[in-house]
């Protein structure tokens, strides 16, 4: 038998699984069919109330690459104070629900018409590089429209225990710091209305105490900057990097610490900074834990003395969960028997998806209630980088559906 | 600098990169922009020659999953003997290409109604357990219809050295083998067309030791069952096995040992087996080799001594060259500046895809010829398991292009 992760406490009081106080049965007839996600905007909404009630006075971004569902998008753009784009499909998504002006993208390979899509719509370029600031410029031009233009800051120091590591490294992310002043000098007399900064040291981290230090370095980091500019940023946007607890031994990240740490330094700001606003950036700590996949078992298999419950739904639109992005070793997720009651007997199961490929295994191993066709298998912590990051065509499955409750 | 795999022999003689002829630009123009998954279709039809003139009397058929673009199913149609799907939607594509009697479907968590959509069509089922063949079974029932009902086998052995193992353990595919005999009667005295055995011990081997053992292994295994059922399989599937050389040290199968081994082996064949046929079922061996990704360069960027191409295209059109699909150690796919002159002055670089996430690399710290924006990246390999196993939506990209190319 194997671990598994914890299940969100939004969802581990009750069992029969329940979202947004329906049995899981309820939103599948809603839907139609599984493979299904659910989105409960009540677990968002919590995130979005625990975050302002840590970080007054500090800017709430999106980061719409986390989770670009249309429906969850229309009701983020009443929680937050921006969104953060990573491409001009994003930007068609989005602006269908908030004002583009209160948007930013980033990105290290913006093409030419990306680019002019975002000018032209009044979106903030987070700049990655001197090359990227000619081309905004020129855009620019050919539009007659003043670009608003950031720069991302590729900084010296990395964010310590993040799942992806942003900072202290060769990167085709941002600009190196010994660059920022003179191009914010240069954007800036170049007639392009200017932003400020973006400095993103690295994500999915659990560490508080590493944060704390990566926005005490960040805010260093900014007041050399616009020291050296001459330039007070208008926005510094600090990044991101709470994580979520995947895998078993994780503990949720203590925001509430975070929080108390950054209002003390931004109470003692240098003059250069006295100006600017702040804002977090964050996607996954915002709505991973609202997503739970649904997905029906087709069939119990017993084969050489192991169980596999073989499910309509797998490796196609849960890449993550059965370690295909980003892990070396691959851990479970957390997943339960979303039909099942409580007390019912268990039993070490292992649970697959339909495709034709030993990777696609959504548990590995684990201890579940007994369950057979028909039940439906939960698999947690799917509200970010679940379906948008998966191969959905793979073997020709029909897509799954979503589908936003509660809030 | 690390090294790359090896460019394929039927591209690493032209340079700048021509396919079927014409450079690169000809088809980003006929294809209307980058990225583009262009396929080489003589290269396709000179795999299928090989094989022909190596297994004579043995089937050939293909695996859809490695590559379901439709023109390239139209043209394969013509040139193997059967489709093996993995899905209905599978199903739905290659209908319009092949005769349905002529393909069998495997998978794990066949639906009801994909085994209906199979049954009606007259494709051949390949059971994976006995309750499949019950649902099977009733489907048939219920249409009125003969279903075509073969046994998919969990071998005791599996192929050695291969990418993915598919036998010799607990699995959520195939039968066991001392089940397989009862099931075969089973089947056949409740009226289905028995259409006999397939047994699949593993895929992307390079050791043509190891096929050989494995088929040697296979009919064993087969006419153990055979004698046991009482019952000729009409058609016995060997599976497929035969890998592509996707990194540097290793060397193409050389699949024409493989051929005479195996013709030794059916001169010889016991006489539970004498009025079988066989089939070998390939998908990337057929059709890897022939694919070249191509994704154009947005910009140049050094950072800390280090040096980006970033690119059109990425992680969301190629998972498995950016080492997030089965790998456990990230290796260098074969790439190359497909807009070079041959003996242009080189340097060490990264190839990244547009998206902001550190695991969009689609080539780490090689050697290539100093390119820049507008330059093209060509990699190699591209032709299986390329754009339908990668996220496509992942943050928000167009699709890429696709184009068939010479035969």
């Amino acid at each position: 038998m194997k671990p598994i992760g914890a299940i969100p406490a939004d969802f581990s009081h009750l069992w029969p699984l329940a979202i947004a106080g329906r049995f899981v049965d309820h939103w599948i007839e809603q839907a139609g069919d599984t493979p299904l996600f659910v989105y409960d905007m009540t677990v968002i909404a919590a995130r979005v109330a625990r975050f302002r009630a840590a970080f007054p006075g500090i800017d709430l971004h999106y980061a719409v690459k986390a989770n670009p569902y249309p429906a969850l998008l229309q009701a983020m753009a009443g929680l937050v104070d921006g969104f953060d784009l990573a491409s001009a499909g994003e930007l068609a998504l989005a602006r269908t629900a908030m004002d583009p002006h209160r948007m930013s993208f980033a990105g290290p390979g913006k093409r030419d018409d990306e680019l002019a899509a975002a000018i032209a719509a009044g979106v903030t370029i987070n700049l990655e590089s001197s090359a990227e600031a000619d081309r905004a410029l020129a855009q620019g031009q050919r539009l007659g429209i003043t670009p608003r233009l950031a720069i991302r800051v590729n900084p010296e120091f990395e964010l310590r225990g993040s799942g992806m590591r942003m900072g202290g490294r060769a990167s085709p992310f941002g600009v190196e710091p010994g660059e920022v002043p003179a191009l914010a000098r240069r954007i800036a007399a170049a007639g392009a209305a200017w932003r400020g900064l973006h400095i993103f040291a690295g994500s999915q981290a659990l560490d508080a105490a590493a944060i704390i230090d990566s926005h005490a370095a960040t805010l260093t980091l900014a007041a050399r900057l616009a020291g050296d500019a001459g330039m007070t940023p208008p926005l510094i946007n600090l990044g991101g990097g709470f994580g979520i607890p995947y895998f078993s031994g994780e503990e949720p990240i203590a925001v509430e610490g975070i929080g108390v740490a950054l209002r003390e330094r931004l109470a003692g700001l240098p003059p250069e900074l006295a100006d600017a606003r702040f804002a977090i950036e964050l996607g996954r700590w915002l709505v991973g834990e609202s997503g739970v996949y649904l997905t029906r078992v087709i069939e119990r298999k017993e084969s050489r003395g192991e169980v596999f419950l073989i499910c309509d739904g797998g490796l196609n639109h849960q890449l993550a969960a059965t370690g295909n992005l980003g892990t070396v070793v691959r851990r479970n997720y957390p997943v339960a028997v979303a039909t099942a009651t409580v007390g019912a007997p268990t039993e070490t199961v292992s649970v697959a998806g339909p495709l034709c490929t030993p990777l696609d295994r959504l548990a590995d191993q684990v201890e579940l209630p007994v369950a057979g066709p028909g039940d439906v298998i939960a698999v947690f912590m799917a509200g970010a980088y679940g379906l948008s990051a998966s191969p959905t065509a793979f073997l020709g499955h029909p897509l799954p559906r979503e589908l936003l409750v509660g809030g």
